[in-house]
């Protein structure tokens, strides 16, 4: 009950809005919303479906993320890896823009929406801790990569079928002389076009005198110019050519009707696992875009109410035809720099969307698919990531194979396989790192109190007792490799009566841990060595107590290294008292 | 070529061998192989094989292990979990005992072995670290509940099939007026005489004046006896009722021929994954019996050889007609037990098994397989493990929810599903648990050099420094943690000019983590804030020194939590003191 009165409430910056903020944010959704109808339209048919699904993705979505979101700026709405994601999972399924191949991509949308709601529900939002950022950073380059590739094809007006990436170059290869001119003209000189304008118009018009602001959005516009020209071009002269260029052509008008998501049922299993792929890496790129918006102007994210909203978000996009949304970093990027306060910038660009659909959606009848290709060529070159490899290659050489190895996958194994593979990568070198916990043989810095590890510092010993520091928490992963160390140890120093395990850093031992440290006391026991534990942490002192293994080192437990030490001297002391004084002691 | 030179010379065992021990071996040997043979039957029908291959299972690898293993007592051959895996797998491939069923056994046999060989190359024994304490309990549980059930059909003489345990108990009750009377009485009566037996034998034969080892070899000797009187009465009454009890029959008699695995190249979509889950589970529970024996003789398990030695034995196995073997509990303790000294009892039981099946197969001809079902029921009782339960349950709750779910998970779900369910808990729990690192905002200890937790020690603090001890490496599973942690510090203590993260415990930073410190960095920056490190471990600063962030942190790295409390004292005294003098300092 009091969940849900807290998600009926109005968001408080519904509840707090000021008229003030008003001009700016529909200014900013006026400029979104034109800015990016030629986006939309292009990831949608990036996921093989009808160009119009694009458009009816940036309606309820959007008003549902201003009511659920925590950020004022991220703006949702057709991502480029997720469409390429639902390509590439409903490519074998269906044919792309068949009612069958839509019905099953609306299906995955809701799919991937309620699994974010669950992960939502169940606060999950660690999960996203699963990527790393170099794995990330790898799928995410892979995926661009992989998408501009894709470009080619509707670039030159080529139209062929391949399913990997080394066979995509083989048959684009023979396919290269039946290019159509008239499109591949168009698309190329759009294309040259948009690399100079992003390249050289910010220069260009601010030595022409123009405030860098103005020079700014010039830049922003330019492929709308461009597609504004070349669709003119096209209304013109495309009936008279042989070759008829490509274009967006009849869109239906009004809005869609409601749909149900019923192929859940019939493909669930061969849904679920590109469903919760497109759910993990969407909502990670998502918050982290969130994140750095929210940075700027000091707000706060909160990560498990963003995979609610995120959830309720793309739910709603299944229910009203549709397909995947998530926070993308170019909408959300224009959205902020247009000046968006608050979320009213969203719901204003839903309304107009609805406008659009409801009587202009012909004059995006003669947009040429060659230059919607070009456009998105350009927005996703960004995404191809050289920094962090760089970074990443002088810092870690594992994190930076882990990044070539998964943008190595994606491109030509597949996008699934792709990030399934950096997951499983980042998984195992995180156990295989904690399957080695960093110990060290400690020893006492002469005339202090501290104790430094044995082999980095030149420090005192004490005959008889070896004092082990062990850097990590112990569970499962590396119990085992404790046990190996001590025994090691032993055979190193094979005069030992005391073995001191230093627990500093050892925030928790879990069941595996405490079998293990039981299994170490019982035979050093039978070695006639006493285990000792030192600086054990309150909370795992106090679990410990209630355990037979802590009733079995009562009196063995000592507040400080220091203290072991002592102990362990005079301990050793009074063993060889007796000979002092000429008796015989048979336990010596 | 060091690789082979290591491999083909003759194991330390075989150079040292010294006759006296023959003697022990040689019983050993014969004792084993007595004893197991019924239980080799009985794990190869589980297997849905035919009983022989459980005999052939027992020479070769036998053989391959003396050379290659490590371990002096552990007994390879056919053990119960891999025996019902093995089943599980392949039941929905093939009819059970069909050529072709046998075919995929020898295969699945064949590629757990080659994929164990790869790890031991590839000296991945740390994989076993995947499977944690409670996960394992609980999966041996839930595969031991599973095998006791499966027994009750041959036990009552009833033929049913069953795809789900829930099913099992449906189909029981409607078919269980159809039971055997001759088999359900021939094999009640022994299993409640093989209880008795485990009960009360070692008592009441000490009570009447023998030695403890003799009340132990003749409790040892019961199921035995057992079958030796049960197929005696079988041989002569059996052919006379009209409810005829089924027994072993007739076994092929001499060695099996070689053979290829070759149903590995036409079904190894289906196969790798229960080969996988076959070869991890059985390593691992191989090489924990190989320890706790080792442990009782002070010697040393090896188990990146190991796991070699394993892998060879069942590629082995798969060449000479028999199916997945591993070092088993009972098998081993029984060889033990028996005095086995080295692995030549291995080689003795060998040779045996080799004589057995060149002229003394028509031996187990009348053994009725009711009478086995009852000797499998008693052996794996004892792998039920409720005691890990308890203990996890008083210790750690999440642990022993792990194990109950993953118990549950085998007996329900199934037996590949419910130990992945398992791996899949493991691996969960550690992220989350990582995911939220321990980390405290420390204090001076008055009067020392100490610092320590402010919500556990009363101590001082410094108007303007916030200290916080990190205790655990950064990496991309907590590294977001911190950064949250750092801004809720600042909402708390609101006028900080300097953070100082204490890395006494971070013994690394991944890529992931180095980013999210830059970030940090910048947004203090941003706030005039300035971030301080302290106690940096040697191999950490090495690392720092070289990065972008670490040219930013020069001179702000202190080599203890004191020297920053002195410095930033010693600053913000320097901040103010121009007041005192009357002057005005614009920075402040």
């Amino acid at each position: 009950m009091q969940f849900l009165k807290l998600w009926l409430a109005a968001p408080s910056w519904i509840k707090n809005y000021q008229k003030s903020k008003l001009s700016d944010d529909v200014f900013a959704g006026i400029i979104g919303t034109v800015l990016l109808v030629p986006q939309n339209l292009a990831y949608a048919i990036l996921a093989g479906l009808p160009p119009e699904m694009g458009l009816y993705a940036t309606i309820f979505p959007l008003f549902i993320y201003a009511w659920f979101g925590t950020s004022q700026t991220l703006a949702v709405g057709p991502v480029a890896v997720a469409s390429l994601m639902t390509f590439t999972s409903l490519a074998g399924l269906a044919v792309a823009a068949s009612p069958e191949y839509v019905s099953l991509a609306i299906s995955l949308c809701f799919l991937s929406g309620l699994m974010l709601v669950i992960f939502g529900v169940l606060k999950l939002g660690f999960l996203s801790n699963f990527l790393s950022q170099p794995v990330l950073s790898g799928f995410t380059s892979g995926a661009a990569t992989l998408i501009a590739l894709s470009q080619v094809k509707p670039l030159l007006g080529l139209t062929f079928e391949s399913n990997t990436t080394i066979n995509f170059f083989f048959q684009l290869f023979t396919h290269i002389q039946l290019l159509n001119p008239y499109t591949t003209g168009i698309g190329l000189v759009s294309l040259l076009f948009l690399i100079i304008s992003k390249q050289y118009f910010l220069s260009i018009f601010i030595k022409l005198g123009f405030t860098s602001k103005t020079a700014d959005w010039a830049t922003k516009l330019a492929p709308l110019i461009v597609l504004v020209f070349t669709s003119l071009w096209v209304a013109v002269f495309n009936s008279n050519t042989s070759h008829q260029v490509k274009i967006v052509g009849q869109l239906p008008q009004g809005l869609s009707q409601f749909v149900l998501p019923h192929s859940v049922l019939t493909h669930f299993d061969q849904l679920w696992l590109p469903a919760l792929l497109i759910a993990l890496v969407g909502f990670v790129q998502s918050v982290s875009v969130a994140k750095a918006l929210a940075l700027r102007r000091n707000e706060e994210i909160n990560a498990d109410k963003e995979l609610l909203a995120l959830g309720f978000s793309n739910v709603a996009s299944s229910f009203t035809g549709g397909y995947t949304v998530m926070g993308g970093f170019a909408r959300s990027a224009v959205n902020f720099a247009a000046g968006a306060k608050t979320q009213m910038a969203g719901v204003i660009a839903a309304l107009l969307m609805i406008l659009i659909l409801l009587g202009l959606t012909k004059w995006f009848y003669f947009m040429p698919q060659a230059v919607l290709a070009a456009t998105i060529m350009i927005s996703i070159s960004s995404m191809v990531d050289v920094e962090t490899l760089k970074k990443a290659w002088s810092y870690d050489k594992a994190d930076a194979l882990a990044l070539i190895i998964t943008f190595l996958g994606v491109l030509f194994w597949g996008v699934q396989q792709g990030i399934l593979l950096g997951v499983a990568l980042s998984l195992g070198v995180m156990v295989w790192r904690s399957s080695r916990p960093h110990m060290a043989v400690v020893g006492r810095v002469p005339g202090t109190e501290h104790y430094r590890n044995l082999d980095r510092f030149s420090v005192e010993t004490q005959e008889g007792l070896v004092a082990l520091r062990i850097d990590e928490s112990l569970y499962f992963a590396n119990a085992s490799a404790l046990e190996e160390k001590i025994w090691n140890l032993l055979n190193q120093y094979s005069n030992t009566h005391y073995v001191v395990l230093i627990f500093s850093a050892v925030n928790a031992i879990d069941a595996t841990a405490l079998t293990t440290l039981n299994k170490i006391e019982f035979n050093l026991r039978q070695r006639h060595i006493e285990l000792w534990l030192a600086e054990v942490k309150g909370p795992v002192m106090d679990k410990l107590k209630l355990t037979a293994l802590g009733q079995k080192l009562q009196n063995k437990v000592y507040l400080s290294t220091h203290l072991a030490f002592l102990a362990a001297k005079q301990k050793l002391l009074e063993k060889h008292q007796p000979h002092l004084y000429g008796s015989f002691d048979p336990a010596v």
